[in-house]
């Protein structure tokens, strides 16, 4: 049961975090973009192969000492087939490392359509007598605009393939209470969504007490995430907003339970560009990019068990 | 601006019609997929060649008698990077033949997030000294929950390329109404996101007075539709709904403006699968799917033109 998994990950290792790797050609070193350049000239391809090998040294320097990966998909979908290609492929180098994967994808459609969302990215696929896994992330996230008969394929999937979820209950950006704080007849449209999500996982709970099916709640609202750790006692958190996005340890506390557990906390730029800004850019080289990311991963690590 | 242009083909033709290619591996007749299949044996390379070459078939049985058309990304996306390709392949491939695109791809996430979607679907993306128009739909949907800001960048691309959007505002599944019918202080959820997506395009208005900023409105549900129709004086709807889901064209009156403009209706197994089903399966054999979905499309056009 893929949570029991994560969350025996995250004992052993000490550390509820999440790097995400959400490459953008401003974080890769001069040498990596050479070499992805002269290989393939100015073209999409090149960016791809760069992020590749980038993502490749930031998942060696971190995978003994974080439980997960989240690559983010927009990074890469935009870029067109050859950024698929490589979303993929380090999908399955993290997954050779031991990480556990969560696509950040946030897909959302109706039933007949989220199937094949659900089948190609924690499923499988048929081709003629073949089935292929075809993404293979652990969890994915979802959103849940279009209610239950949106999410029920992505469930099925969870049960069939041991795989997970993270809903969208309450976003880390600064418009996020715009819709997801509207007052619904004395709750507001997060908590109520939160509810749902509580329910989507009831029959999905593994030995620790949490779901497969998990919410995404934002560290930029502690007291909203405090309400949904009451409301979602079953539900494991996926926090975003730490870090660049001004989340504080301080304010994470919450998420989590008794036990410190219940919760694991996402940091993107602030570990995989690490090397590009204080204290990590004084002790660390341009090349020296996985090494200052392993730094930063260690040291959010401190910051958090400091609070937990 | 890209609404003027598609309303421009919509009173050209005379067929307010949106034919959605969402091919499915049920759909796709024998002699396709025996040549994809012998070329690339049980793979998904097969599935996405037997889906573009079908997809270009109906594409030019359909361009001259249809304004648009609305591949649904999770199809394509499903089968990985040779779905993406495939995917890209049946953009240009419409495009050539004048279609207006408009890519089902539901996408919402963080503003730095968001810049990365709307730069691959709708804007350019750079890669070293080179721009690339990766993906070049005219228009793609997008989910509304995480807020304004969440938004913002495809609006500034829809400003600087010429492009549009359709936001989720009511969507057409059946439990649709689960998040967005809740009562949010006297109005519906989905009444105020059509608030905001009038307000979002507001700058973006064209000669004929609808904006770049469209939405989604389910065909399922017209006494919302009507209510939304008021909410949205300037926003064109993409209605999804029509035929398989259970719309009917007598409910869809409501969608459009005193002008019999304003709504473009989508169909997708309805046309590009009509062969398989009465009365078409009697008048053209497997081979001729092309001249089914030719037929059905004229009949959704002689449906809709009965009741607007």
């Amino acid at each position: 049961m893929i949570t029991d998994r994560l969350i025996e990950k995250i004992i052993n290792m000490q550390n509820p975090t999440v790097v995400g790797l959400d490459p953008r050609m401003k974080f890769i070193p001069e040498h990596i973009k050479k070499s992805s350049f002269e290989k393939y000239g100015n073209t999409p391809k090149a960016v791809a192969d760069s992020f590749l090998a980038f993502n490749k040294v930031i998942i060696d320097s971190v995978y003994d000492i974080v439980p997960a990966v989240k690559p983010q998909v927009a990074m890469y979908e935009m870029l067109g087939e050859c950024g698929i290609e490589c979303f993929i492929n380090t999908i399955k180098y993290a997954k050779e490392k031991g990480l556990i994967v969560i696509g950040d994808v946030k897909r959302g459609d109706i039933t007949s359509t989220a199937e094949a969302y659900s089948n190609g990215h924690i499923g499988k696929v048929q081709a003629g007598s073949e089935q292929y896994e075809i993404y293979g992330e652990d969890y994915i996230t979802v959103n849940p605009y279009l209610g239950s008969d949106s999410v029920e394929p992505y469930i099925k999937d969870c049960r069939q393939y041991e795989k997970g979820l993270f809903v969208l209950v309450k976003t880390s950006n600064p418009n996020s209470g715009e819709l997801q704080n509207l007052d619904c007849g004395g709750k507001l449209l997060y908590e109520k969504v939160g509810e749902l999500v509580e329910k989507w996982g009831e029959s999905l709970r593994g030995k620790h007490g949490y779901s497969a099916v998990g919410a995404v709640v934002g560290a930029t609202h502690p007291a909203e995430a405090e309400k949904l750790r009451k409301i979602m006692p079953h539900t494991f958190f996926l926090v975003p907003g730490y870090g660049a996005q001004g989340g504080k340890a301080e304010d994470l506390t919450v998420c989590f339970d008794k036990e410190g557990l219940g919760a694991i906390i996402n940091s993107s730029r602030g570990i995989i560009a690490a090397y590009t800004k204080a204290p990590y850019n004084e002790r660390y080289s341009e090349k020296e990019f996985g090494d200052a990311a392993r730094q930063a991963a260690a040291d959010m690590k401190a910051d958090l068990r400091r609070c937990i």
